[in-house]
């Protein structure tokens, strides 16, 4: 088939901006056929754009014969633009159609879909990613792109107000930040360098100049783990703050995660609808849970965690179900954490680091940092590490 | 020497905030020791935090045996908060001084520093890396920083204020995107993967749903090549559109780059004197040359590109003198560029690709992409590739 090109054609209205009160006005759109319902003497095209669809409606007496040709050739995600006119209806969901003067066939596709974007027949999630493009129409996808877009720029305006300045920093790297178990290995000019599995060496130096930092992007774990907490490659949002304990951190920490969720909830109503899904805005503070009192909660469900040692997965799940929303872990054994997590001031075996959670997930973990050389050395050697 | 921990004490200003009226206000403040002066019965010590610096006065009549003891061993670079009060003063540049009550030595550091932050004593590149974190808090490093996170967040505001959505896609990926000669390898699990050189793959599924979206992020490109334009590891601004052809790209890109340098001016005066650099605000639409008219003034400078060719890197040194600022070139041979650019319909020779230069420096290339497959399969063909 020859296509159309763009020429010089370009988008009036966005599918869900065309309203009833636009009666006769001339509109251009663009999109993908998402179906087309052919009734004789009459043809349904519905046309679907990043915000939604409409219904573009060809008649057989009062179409052109290139409007009629061409609304004949259109089969399902071809890529297509309308030109014509908005009439008010009582006969579509949304009280609109489109009488168009003139269509264009961007571009077309296979007739036989390898998946049904509107989900009413599920794929699996093989099939799925591999027509990922396809599978990236569906409503549901398209929303999670969009709260993600949200979230993550509510993030970084609460991090802006507060004068934290976003870098990037290497992910080529010679050497292991914290042990070398969990790298991916580079070849790097026939030398051996890894993937960076966080910013933290970066983000500590950063600090000691522009005291408040964070980054967000991807990183590398190379952990052997069919779990969906354990991902190789994962998006992180990395924090670090000069002058700053623990509790300060927290702080920002449950201010930050209220003001996303009320962000999300603002913009995303959308979205969230088609999802199905209620973000609830949670208050502030967060409950703090010490270590202890953890493993007595725990205890009461019949579950001895030996004093010292980190909470398994399965008992993480029950904690979550006493504590269904977000909360923090706090005062843990400093073994349980990185060597250069501050020991306690009143009691060295605790340590100032901390875990947020939600339900059983960890979403967050971080900690007072040692300043003291001759401290992080004890600790270090402490570890059975090399300072 | 034993440290102090920060306890309750937070911050109430940056040094750049204490004013000369505010005479007599108790401040806390925290930063880094620049320098130190001791004459005799006066101590002047320069305390640097990420927003400037402010001199503490410790004379020796008036203080606390404490901030006495506490100011003899302050070292350069120690890290240190202060408790005191504000004094209105002649004596300093800025009008202000602060008379400390109590002094708090957070961190310390060797006596000898490997380099002179003040940049008085210039280091070579080599011995700065080594020490970076303290070449980190030279002001020139500490400006370039802040502009880039401005600059990086200006592009953002402008993307997102037409609709574009900020996605994230994979850097670990199976197979290379447009041939495997610049990717770098890497050993995920015992499979051979490579390290993404751009999301361009991904960011064309994306289109075909959320229609606009721009990826900000570290890409990854093994070329051996030591110019200050090709970096192994860099950040990236990859933008893409859909429903749009090469002209609709360029004029995005005009108008992002005039409001980016727009707000740099805007927000950064502080961070551009520090750094000697005037940025000028450019006017749209750039210049758009096409190819043949490069190659035409290039031959008046005596230089003969064979039409077809890309033009060496010597020769866009020549080009950047005759025009020192942002400039377009267009109407490329089809050869020059990628498969997958759009033939102009009148002069299927060129392209709709173009380049988005600055001085001789190609900052991004882009264009319209073939939306037939017909053709693609044809254009692999003939650059001998496998379709």
């Amino acid at each position: 088939m020859k296509l159309d090109t763009l020429g010089d054609w370009r988008r009036t209205h966005y599918s869900v901006d065309v309203k009833p009160e636009m009666d006769g006005e001339e509109v251009t759109l663009f999109g993908w056929v998402q179906e087309v319902r052919d009734l004789g003497g009459i043809r349904f095209i519905i046309l679907q754009d990043r915000e939604g669809t409409i219904q573009i409606t060809v008649s057989q007496k009062n179409s052109s014969k290139e409007v009629l040709a061409k609304s004949e050739a259109l089969q399902k995600r071809y890529s297509i633009g309308v030109k014509g006119n908005v009439n008010k209806t009582t006969m579509t969901p949304r009280g609109v159609e489109i009488i168009p003067k003139e269509i264009k066939i961007l571009s077309t596709a296979t007739i036989q879909l390898p998946i049904d974007i509107t989900g009413k027949t599920p794929a699996s999630l093989e099939t799925r990613l591999d027509a990922r493009a396809l599978d990236l129409c569906r409503e549901e996808n398209k929303a999670i792109f969009k709260v993600q877009h949200v979230a993550v720029n509510a993030i970084r305006d609460f991090l802006f107000e507060r004068g934290f300045i976003e870098v990037h920093t290497p992910r080529i790297i010679a050497s292991a930040t914290e042990g070398g178990a969990a790298l991916f290995s580079v070849n790097y000019f026939d030398k051996k360098a890894f993937l960076a599995q966080s910013p933290q060496l970066y983000k500590e130096q950063l600090v000691m100049s522009l005291e408040r930092v964070f980054e967000v992007g991807p990183f590398f774990r190379a952990e052997e783990s069919h779990t969906r907490r354990h991902l190789s490659e994962f998006v992180s949002i990395d924090i670090e703050q000069a002058f700053a304990d623990a509790e300060d951190v927290m702080q920002l920490l449950e201010q930050l995660i209220q003001h996303v969720c009320k962000t999300v909830n603002e913009k995303c109503q959308k979205e969230l609808s088609t999802l199905k899904y209620k973000v609830e805005v949670p208050e502030v503070p967060f409950k703090r849970l010490t270590y202890e009192e953890v493993l007595r909660e725990l205890k009461k469900k019949g579950a001895d965690v030996p004093w010292g040692e980190d909470i398994p997965t399965p008992l993480l799940r029950t904690l979550g179900k006493l504590h269904p929303y977000f909360y923090f872990i706090t005062d843990w054994p400093r073994q349980t954490k990185a060597f250069y997590i501050q020991p306690k001031e009143d009691n060295p075996e605790l340590c100032e680091g901390f875990d947020l959670m939600w339900r059983w997930i960890e979403l967050v973990s971080g900690g007072t940092r040692i300043a003291s050389k001759e401290l992080l050395i004890e600790r270090l050697r402490e570890k059975g590490l090399n300072p």
